[in-house]
Parts: C-alpha cells; sequence; structure tokens
C-alpha cells in the first residue's frame, strides 16, 4: 500500500523502515527536515509539508499519525481535517487518551473522515520483532489496511500455538488484533501499559528484597550477598516468572548489576494515569497497579511535605525528635 | 499502693509522678542513677539496683517496668525473675511484642509469679491526660492492682457519654479495660500503634495535596495557596476528621507551617510491623496499615535499587535514558 | 440576614433550622412541597418555586443551594441564572467537584453574579454541634456572608485553644475558614473526605484484626476474644487514636459489636474519587487514601473476574484446583 | 547418579521421572504405596520405608525430600536424620522456609550430613519444560550433586542469549543458580513466588478493567465489549508485557473467557506472606507484592467486620443507611 506517515521519532522511524521493508511505499513528514532525509535516504518519498503530503497521495489517503504528545497530535489532525477528503483515513498510532480518540472520530465522521486508534507496543525493538497492535474503529476500515498491519506485526514467530484458538481470527497470533469501536484501540494499549507497571514494579521490589539481603543488621546466618544479575537470568528458564521484562532485566543486570548509572528517578506517562482513572470509572480496585505509578511519583522527589508532617505529629505526641 | 517502678525515662518518669500526685508510694530505680536522683527529690524512693528494690517491697511485691526495649526489658525480667517470690506480680508496660509476653507468663507462672502486660497511650502528655491503658493477665491480678490503674487512667474527663454503656464496666470510660489473657494487653495496643499509623498517614497525604495545590504545573484557575495550618484548625471544630492527631497537627502547623525543621525522614517502631505480622497470620487485609508503614520505609532511603532497576527497563525496551 | 436556601433535605433543612435559631429570615424551597411545609411550620417562608424564592428575596439576593447531586444542582443554577441579577450571591453547600466550580463561577460572573463553593462537614449531627464549613470565592463576597457563617459554624466550643494563632483571623477557630478563589472552598472538602475515607480505613482494619484475633486456627495461647465495645470506648480517653470518628464507632459498638445489621457493602461518593485524582494530577502519592477507595469498591462486587484470573493462572501452571 | 526421593505427589513424581529419563537411578518413597508402585513401574526402584530407603542407597547417600507441607518435612527429617551418616546428603526441594533450612542445615551438620536447600519453579509443566532450580548450601556439595541438577534443568533451549555473560557461570542459562549458603536458595524462590504473585496481580487488575468496560453506566461511546481471550493472545507477540504467565492466561481464556468454572477464592502459601517478612525485615517498602497479597485474603472471605464497621460510621455521621 501507499501510505503517508508523519512523525519520523523512534517510533515512527523504524514504523516506515519496516513498512518499507514489507514493499509498501512510505511517504513521511517530520517538523525536523534532517529526520524526513535519513528515511528519503532508505527508500521513503520525502515531502516538506502536510500539504506535500495530502499532495503526494492518491485519494482515498491514509496517513498514519505517529506524535509524541498530545497537543502536536491534535494540532496536526486540525491541519489535516482542512486537507483530507470524505473517504480519507486517518491513523493515530501514538500513545492517545482514548476519549480523546472518540471525540476527535466523531469530528472527523462528520467529513467522512475515517479514523483508526491504534496502540502500539514494542518500543524499540519493534523494527525487529515487529510491532504488537491493538486496533479501534470501523472494522471496516481496519480491513482495508490489514496489508499494512499484517506487514508491521510481529508474526507467529517462535511463540507456541494456543490450544482452542482454531475458530478464532488468525491474525490475533501474529500480533494484531481489532479491538472494537474507535477508542478501544488505545483502551486495550492503555491497559497493556497499566499492567507494565504493575509487572516491573513487581520486579522492581522483589530485587530490592534480594539486593538488601546483605545488610548488616540481619542475623549473620540469614543474610547472603545474592547476585542478581544470575538470578535474573536463571529465572528466564523454566520458572514462573519468565518473561520479555525479564529478559530485559537480564541483559541489563549482566552489563552493571549494581544500577550505578541510574538515579532511580522514575518518569511516569499517561497511561498509567488513565489506567487508574478508568479504574476509578468502573469501580474497579486497581491497587496494584495504583501502587506502581505511586511509587513512581514518590522516587522523584526529596521528602515529602507529609512525611514531615509524619515527623511533626510524632514530635508533638511523643517527642520523638526526627530533624 | 506500694509498688516499685524500674526505668524512669520519658514515659517511666511520668507514671511515677502520676501515681505519687495520687497518693502512692514509689520506690524507683533507673540504670541512670541521676534519673532515680530527680524523682527522690519528688517524693520517690530511690534505690541503686533491682536487688534494693525487691528488698524496699514488702510481699506480695509489685514491680512496674518501662523500659524502652525489648532486650533491656528481658534482661531485668531474667534478674527480678531470680529475686522474686511466688505471689509477687510483675507489669510490663513497655511495648513488649505480645508472643514475648506469652512466653514470660508462662515462665513467671512456673515460679507462682504474676504478670500483667499492659499497653500504655498517651505519650509524653500523659502525666497531664492521663494514660489510656490495655491490660492482659489474670484477672484476679488486675483487679488487685486497680488502684493504681484507676491513678494512671485519664478518667471521664469532658469527653462525652457513650449511650447504652450503662451495664458495662464504668472503668473502660475511665480509660483503663482488662482486655483478657497475658498477651492481649500489648495485643490491643499493637493495634491501636497500627490504627496510629494509619490515621497518621491518612492525614500526611491529605495535607501534601493540600499543600501541592500550588504547583506551577496545573491550570491557573484550579491553583490554589491553601494554608494549611489554618486549614487543620476549622477542621479541628464540627468536622468530621476531628481527632487529637489533627490537635497535634495544628499545633505543630501555627508554629510552621513550612515543616522546615523537619527532614521527613520518619521512623518506625516494632508495633507497625507486629500489626503486619498479625494481619497475615489471621488472613485479614491490611491495605492502610501496611502502606503507612512502607511510606516510613521509604522516607529513610535515597532512591532504592528497586527504582534504579525501573529505569534500567525503561531504558531497554523504549531507549529512555534517566539518569 | 435575609436569605434563600434550595433543597431542604437531610443536610439542607438543617441548616436552614440553625440559622432560623440564630434570627435569619430564611425563605426556602425544595421539589418536595411537604418539606417546604415542615420548614415552613417552623419559621421559614416557605415557596413553591424557583421564581417565587427570587421574587420573595430583595436585592442583593444570596441564595443557598444544599442539592444531593451535581446535576439537579447544574440544572437549579442554570434555572437560577436567568432569574437573578447582577450582584447577586448563589453559594453552593453541597459537594460539587471544584472543577464544575470554577466552571460555574466563571459562567455566573460573566452576569455580575457572585459564586461562593462551600465545603460543609458536621453531617446529620450539624444542627446541634454547627457545620465546619470551607469556603471559596472572593473575598469580599465571603465577607458580606460572614452573619451567614458565624451562625451555622459549631464555635470555639470545648476544644482546647491552639497555641501560636493569636495573629490569625479568630474565625477559623470558630470553624469556618475562607480558603482561596472560587473552586478552593470544595477542594479543601473534598480532601477533608479523602482524609475521612483513609482514617475510617484505618479504623476498619484495626478492628478487623482485633475481631480475628479468636481465630481456631491461632495458637490457643495467642488467641483472644477481644470486646471491640469496650476498645473503642477505652481508646477515647487518652490514647493517640481519639477521634471523632472514634466516638461514633464506641456508640455503634456498644449498641451490637457483632454490627450484624450491616451487609458491610459499603458505598462511596465523588468526592473519594476526586482527590485520587487530584493526588494524581499534582503527581502526590495517595496510597492509603486511594486504598480506602478501592475496598469500598471490593465491598460492594462479589468475586472479581481478576480473582477468576488468578485462580485460572494457578489451575495452569500448578494444576491447583479452585473452584 | 543414585537418588533417594521420598514425596512422589505431582511434583516429586515428575522429578522422579525426569532424573530416570536422564539415566539416573531412583530409589522412591511415599507414604502413599501405590505412587510407590506407579514410578516403579516406570523404572524406579521402590521402597516401603524411609528404613528401606536408606538401606537401599550406598553411602556417601542423596536423598530428595518433595514433601507438601512443612510439619511433614520436618517429620522426615527428623527420622531420617537418625538413619543417615556422615558424609550423606538431605536435599530439600520443597518450599520450605528459608529459616527453617538454617535451623535445620545446622542440626544435620553437627551430626555431618550436609544439607541442600533447592527451591524449585516450574509447576506441572517442568517434567516437559524442566525445573528451573534455586540452590542453597556448601558450594562443594552443589557441585557433586552437579549431574542431578544439570538433569532437571531446562537447559538453554529456544531462550535468547543474553550478552554480556561470557565470563559467567553457564550453568545459570541452564536454569539453575548456586546462590549461597544454606537457605538462599529457598530464600530466592520465596521472592520469586513473590513476584508472580505481583504479576499475576498486575495481569487480573489489568483484565478485570478490560472486562468491565462493558458496564451499562458507561457512556455510550466510551463503552466496549473487549474480547479478553484475543487480547491476551494478541500481547503474546512483540508487546512489553509478553510472559509465560501471559501465556498461560490465553491458554484459559480460550478454553472460556467467562472464567465460569472459578469462584474467585484464591489460595495463597507460605512464600507470599514470607516475602512480606523479609521486605520488612529489611525495612524494604514491597507494596505491590504485599497488596497482591491482600487481595487473596479478601477473596477468600464475605464482607469483612472492617467493612460493615466502615457502614457503621458512615450511619453515625451521615444518617446513611446501607444494609
Amino acid at each position: 500500500m501507499r501510505i503517508g506517515i508523519v512523525g519520523l521519532g523512534r517510533m515512527g522511524g523504524n514504523i516506515a523502515r519496516r513498512l518499507l521493508a514489507h514493499d509498501h511505499q512510505c511517504v513521511v513528514f517530520d517538523a525536523n527536515a534532517s529526520a524526513v532525509e535519513v528515511l528519503a535516504s532508505e527508500g521513503a518519498q520525502g515531502v516538506d509539508s502536510l500539504e506535500g503530503l495530502v499532495r503526494a497521495l492518491p485519494a482515498p489517503r491514509s496517513i498514519w499519525l505517529m506524535l509524541p504528545a498530545g497537543e502536536i497530535t491534535q494540532a496536526t489532525i486540525d491541519v489535516l481535517s482542512g486537507l483530507l477528503e470524505a473517504g480519507d483515513t486517518l491513523i493515530d498510532g501514538g500513545n492517545a487518551y482514548f476519549k480523546d480518540d472518540v471525540r476527535r472520530g466523531e469530528a472527523l465522521a462528520e467529513q467522512g473522515i475515517s479514523y483508526l486508534d491504534v496502540g502500539v507496543s514494542g518500543g524499540v525493538w519493534g523494527l525487529d520483532r515487529g510491532f504488537c497492535m491493538m486496533i479501534g474503529g470501523d472494522r471496516e476500515v481496519f480491513e482495508r489496511h490489514d496489508p499494512i498491519f499484517a506487514s508491521l506485526a510481529p508474526g507467529e514467530g517462535q511463540v507456541e500455538k494456543t490450544p482452542a484458538r482454531e475458530e478464532r481470527d488468525p491474525r490475533v497470533a501474529q500480533g494484531y488484533l481489532y479491538c472494537g469501536p474507535v477508542g478501544s484501540g488505545h483502551f486495550v494499549k492503555m491497559i497493556h501499559n497499566g499492567i507494565e507497571y504493575g509487572m516491573m514494579q513487581a520486579y522492581a521490589e522483589g530485587f530490592d528484597i534480594l539486593r538488601n539481603r546483605n545488610q548488616e543488621s540481619l542475623p549473620a546466618n540469614q543474610r547472603y550477598d545474592l547476585d542478581t544479575a544470575d538470578i535474573a537470568e536463571v529465572w528466564r528458564r523454566g520458572s514462573v516468572v519468565s518473561s520479555w521484562l525479564l529478559d530485559l532485566i537480564s541483559i541489563s543486570l549482566a552489563k552493571d548489576s549494581d544500577l550505578e548509572s541510574f538515579s532511580g528517578k522514575v518518569s511516569d506517562s499517561g497511561e498509567g494515569r488513565w489506567t487508574v482513572d478508568a479504574a476509578i470509572e468502573e469501580s474497579v480496585p486497581a491497587d496494584v497497579l495504583t501502587a506502581s505509578l505511586y511509587t513512581r511519583f514518590r522516587s522523584r522527589t526529596d521528602n515529602t511535605y507529609g512525611e514531615k508532617l509524619l515527623s511533626a505529629m510524632r514530635k508533638e505526641f511523643g517527642g520523638h525528635v526526627e530533624v
């Protein structure tokens, strides 16, 4: 297929590359001209404006947006919606909030423009491994873009077949799923990230307890100098906690099991927060996913006002002095 | 009554003072001779050894231990159990682990020595306000020491009468309670402290959110410069969250609403940890009490190994650099 | 002062009564005519429509809304904003979301109508105890309504004076506080409720652990039949966890310490959820306040899909059968 | 090697089978004679008593215990320690508490009997996949039993090689690790299980939020009927949350995405509890691992006393009736 791609950062560039490698034609644009040049040198057709992008695509057009933040995505859609025609399709592969998708999808539908929201997982590994995709929008529009998704997806690979799935859509096991109406793709991706936070925190706490088992204050015969790099590696084979994240932990700890190059101040992105919102909207308890988010908040601050207030209370009732 | 008191620190000294003020005779001992002298100057009979203490008390003796840590309490009991006779009573008013009480009580019972475990709440305010006491041991031994407990307890005070308690032991509303067999006094006190942790943390989080409402990143019309000292004070009257802890918060914030004299590194004592143990033993979920404990752990460390591991994973899968 | 009151439910009716008792003139309206009649029989001037209410008040008018839900409040404001004039004031004493206040305040300001948002705590006890109030809006508008707030507030009462507050607004210690611009009153009340959730949950967990100490599976000498009613009562005097909520617990347990009349399915209102939103907006960890909310969610459902999924995993990897 | 195996349940039987398949000689015993018979028919030498087992093994003997509970393990070790000689080795492959290992190891050492504690992960899949093993004890004893561990371990398999591990013990990447002194094997396995709880709970919460996205109360255009079976499957390829547990979720949901055969009452075993103990011992916050444990507690009870107390408070302060 011929497709336009807007946004050639870490993710967007690799999406273009993987599509090129599967013999699709990509017309690419980025605010950063040198990013366009690089992709042009790899076989894409570079353009220097959104107008140029629209002109370079025959109707009905398909344009994939892969932009880092919500404001830029919205601004880009605002411009494109003035340039596109009924029958064209916008695909947002970024990490949009699903309620924004719903609003955008409804606004574009009034102009006859189709909208697909695609949650994309795989990070920097996607170029080689393929991208796992969760897709929302009209089913018919999804089907029309199947060649794109099929090329981007990882395929079955070495992963063992799941029994009892013979009567289901075989594309799911290729790594892409049509989830439902507009917004559902990003909703599923959002929960994916929420789970990711929880899994990461589970490993983090476990390895923290392992690492701290050499504390002086512990009884000598219950104190161990454990090798976290080896532990991560051994769990990769045959254990219940094996996972891709564990593979990455093992890679990282093999390089530096002290993790000295990291400050421990951990960012969070919108998905973790929106997951908590969704849980609350549905009255579903999400203790672990929320605690994972809060741990990241705490990691980025010094001692909090709340903690100081604890000391203040302790001083007042017990005369405990903590300075 | 005539009673021995061992340990004249912040709590033990005030217990002696309150008993003296209620016309009890106190024979007092502390490893620190000057602490003994001070109390002697206030009307107590000072002694310079545990042997002296036992000699100065007519049988059947009653000795109240008010020692800061479990090891010292155990060592003192070990010595005293060699000096005391059948019919004597040991009272531990410290913060012992209830399982240690059970063990000690059984060992002392073999010698005919009675044991009461008394959980004492009230902190440095107890001298004036009186001490709230939760008492475990044989009921008959408790009854025999009623004059001591009656004097230490706060009494009904200004606190409003609870309806439907007419047929219950009126001493409960004086501030002291016979809880049950050995260990139950400290068990109830332990849970008291667990609840205390949870309440303190609830206030801490709430005031933290209030305080942070002036963040630059918030929309200007949803950003407030709130006066936490005034908020604490206003809640003291008529609100659902009024409490003695809130009174203390108000006192503290009136002095310095920035809490600049506190580092925010918050200690925890055994009770919070033992409360979690008890919850797990009983398979009772205790999310809030446990989270309160963990917050204190976190307050005392720099960024954790676990947090660094989160950054390490983020770097591996997403190329995110957090240093 | 002469004031209109809309909404004569549990809270609104008592606000009218307390104002009448302090010699204010109340013009009252409720969709339920019999509620109007009752108040009229107690000295208020009843009206049968919002139009009638506005007619019965001389300009500049002040109207206090005390309505149960956001939709009704909004609908009422929509009608009233068509009837009121520049210089009039609307006061919302309900539990509105502070962001709705901001929006409403800005819309009304365009018409020259003032808006105060008043967070009111005190529940059904407010008629006698007085209401604790947190007030947002223009300071000048707040000052103009001071007589109303002074009458509704509890006053200093028996509560001990906080030191170091001599140079502060003495009205705070009467139980009402001007918090800041529109929205800040409900913001502070929202956090008040968030803290309330946390404190309630701290007590709930503690009493749960006390109650379950009689489990058969525990060692006989570490098993206690604790009297939770007496424990609540004894903690009211001299302990660190004394609070008004504890007073209520004691009242409730004295009537029925088994709590057999309760199912344990616990509602939550908007404030608990909005508190979590605010924490996330500010990147402030709120572990305890959030866990308290989730506990209520869980209390209202049977076993969750998530829990079934845990069993499903356990069956797959370990052959554990849980049906 | 020639090795004795005590305990032929789900795990022990498969361990014997896998050793037999790798040409080791197994002398097997179980309290259940028919379990012995089955293994005997598969090539093991069956015996009908621990005495028989010891007689059937030439010194220095190696006996692997694979028993379901701590009491039985202890009782068996008590008997065996009376039968074995200096130079023999006991291997405990069950899920013992590491502090019990330390105690046992020290007691056996006094008799000259060696002790290895082996944490074994892999569940019912171990026969085919191999068992992941974490091993504590003297390094020399571990080395002597290397042939056993090498046969039980999964081997490198299809799992991708981790870079930067060239200079490390290659056996780790085979799936078995010498962790350190006695107790460290079970300590690492305990943390493994703690992490497992956290990961399972992360998935459980995420799938719960997905499943509940079809609630009537949600806005129609933000409500989705999501297919959890397909979502699990699609995440297996290329996503960040792929794992062996997710493979199992996909298997389970493909069979019945409603999970109707499960009650949702979820058991927990000692490891989850001990992990919390270890975290507290080390003052390491473990919010997620602990919340995962508490969720299981809650899943097994009806509404708690604590929840009823919440309703009781709400009734007292707000007149809210929840029955």
